[in-house]
């Protein structure tokens, strides 16, 4: 399985964990029928651009979407901490981050760049393809700068509600999943993980039976054309199965600052997430999620599933 | 003399040096009359933030200014390396950067944190205020992060043309002074130092004879009114001293991003620079030129006076 694979999977199904010790579904932990159909509507990238910032916060506020993950060494982090701490209630998570992907605009890690080496390109900056920060990157040196990702946003003032991971990179070997999993257990977050069928269990070796696995999740991907945006959102609703999802979607206004971030690269670009904004925020979205009776969670809801401090 | 009082200065007047060993003014010496009015058109801040690059890439290649430098450390330093390798012929110089003076959009240092404690806030970024910077940096660290900048320009395929300092820190006490001055003889570069009237002689302390002073700096600061902006440049113009000068600007297009970069901070702020940039593309700043006979020059010119390698 590469990062790639992950990234631009068309529909990213996922299974779910024997339910085990618990012997309820997780809908059923969560309060709810075990058939309910509940939906996190997660805003992806938030501190990666303004335009990103400004377009997830309307979505936020409007309740057009229900959680958000921050990305913590972009430089608009600032701009989403301010945001955290005047809506205490926003269900944020981390964005965790050991790639800057786009052409123009760059970042680097936030542990000291001498510790973390083996995450950098020549320049110093985060690998841009999530393929060569897999085949290069030391699970002890991710670790260092997950850790020093979630450090910087409490000290900022954010109390992460969940963690994941940008470009799916924590995703695509046991190694790196480890220090996700591990991390999240430390500062007892719950944690986004994919359970791809097929996968070798040692993937998943370091999950224990507490943990909050989601039945489903769902992302937009390159094969779909900008028409059909609306569709494939709604086909999604339509057929959503019980069980906890996720919906991945990308939110940002189409302007001169995301175009130039994106430059060059259209899938996920400046105009996608455009798209992506018109739609969660739409009458017809709306709509297809009450016909469809979906109802929306959060992180914090899954975490406080988890076992006490 | 504070870095505040340094960089809010209406006018930064700056004394010659005595000519010294070479006999000739430093106009002669670049190959015109002693009485030529010489002036670079120098824009600060590239690579700041996209609206920043191109409005200051726009007034380059318009020759509205003849010369421009770029921060290191900051986000959009790929788009401007871009911007240097497609126009070798551009005179870009290096802002050495240890502030990171804006509210919700922040940069940290180039140099790994942990060899640059002194010039970090608790959060891992670059001092906002230029005090704050000059009070708590270690010289030995902040020409650590100097020649990080340095050499991370030239991998990416920048070749620097002279060097000065964001916020003015580095001309704001001898240990800092020296640091400019050494790393730019070792480089050979020709660089940017503000000869103030009054100022003890150890602040110069590094400078040799063979070094290049400009004769006089001209920057707009806060007292301007903002319908004053084309009397303040073309009274500048009117009235400028026989010698080399430069009158430094700060270009942007005044657009979401950029007045999110600048928030609350009208100084230097968005609408600032777009002023900025209005006046220096007009044809009135043009006929101005004109009419008192100013002759454009570079610090690529400048460079080529100093003792070769």
């Amino acid at each position: 399985m590469s990062a790639h694979s992950v990234f631009t999977a068309y529909l990213l199904a996922a299974v779910s964990l024997p339910a085990g010790a618990q012997n309820q579904t997780l809908a059923q932990r969560l309060g709810y029928p075990a058939d309910a159909k509940l939906l996190i509507i997660h805003a992806d990238d938030l501190a990666v651009a303004h335009a990103q910032d400004m377009a997830s916060f309307e979505a936020l506020n409007r309740g057009a979407v229900s959680s958000a993950s921050l990305m913590v060494p972009c430089p608009w982090l600032t701009e989403v901490a301010d945001y955290a701490k005047a809506h205490p209630e926003a269900d944020l998570g981390l964005h965790l981050t050991l790639t800057s992907e786009w052409k123009t605009y760059k970042w680097g890690p936030v542990a000291p760049r001498d510790q973390v080496a083996s995450l950098l390109d020549p320049h110093g900056y985060l690998f841009a393809d999530a393929g060569e920060a897999v085949r290069n990157i030391k699970p002890e040196e991710a670790e260092r700068e997950v850790r020093a990702q979630v450090e910087t946003a409490l000290k900022m003032g954010i109390r992460p509600t969940h963690l994941d991971s940008h470009m799916a990179v924590l995703f695509d070997k046991p190694a790196l999943m480890a220090v996700l999993v591990n991390v999240a257990h430390e500062y007892h977050l719950p944690f986004l993980v994919l359970k791809i069928p097929g996968v070798p269990p040692d993937m998943y070796a370091a999950l224990k039976p507490t943990d909050v696995i989601l039945d489903h999740v769902f992302m937009a991907a390159p094969p779909i054309k900008p028409d059909d945006w609306l569709d494939y959102y709604t086909h999604i609703l339509k057929t959503l199965p019980p069980g906890v999802s996720e919906l991945i979607v990308h939110l940002a206004y189409d302007d001169a600052e995301m175009q130039a971030v994106t430059i060059d690269h259209p899938d996920y670009g400046s105009a996608w997430r455009q798209r992506d904004f018109n739609v969660v925020t739409s009458a017809e979205f709306r709509k297809a999620l009450e016909e469809n009776n979906i109802t929306l969670v959060t992180w914090r809801e899954l975490g406080r599933l988890l076992p006490g401090l």
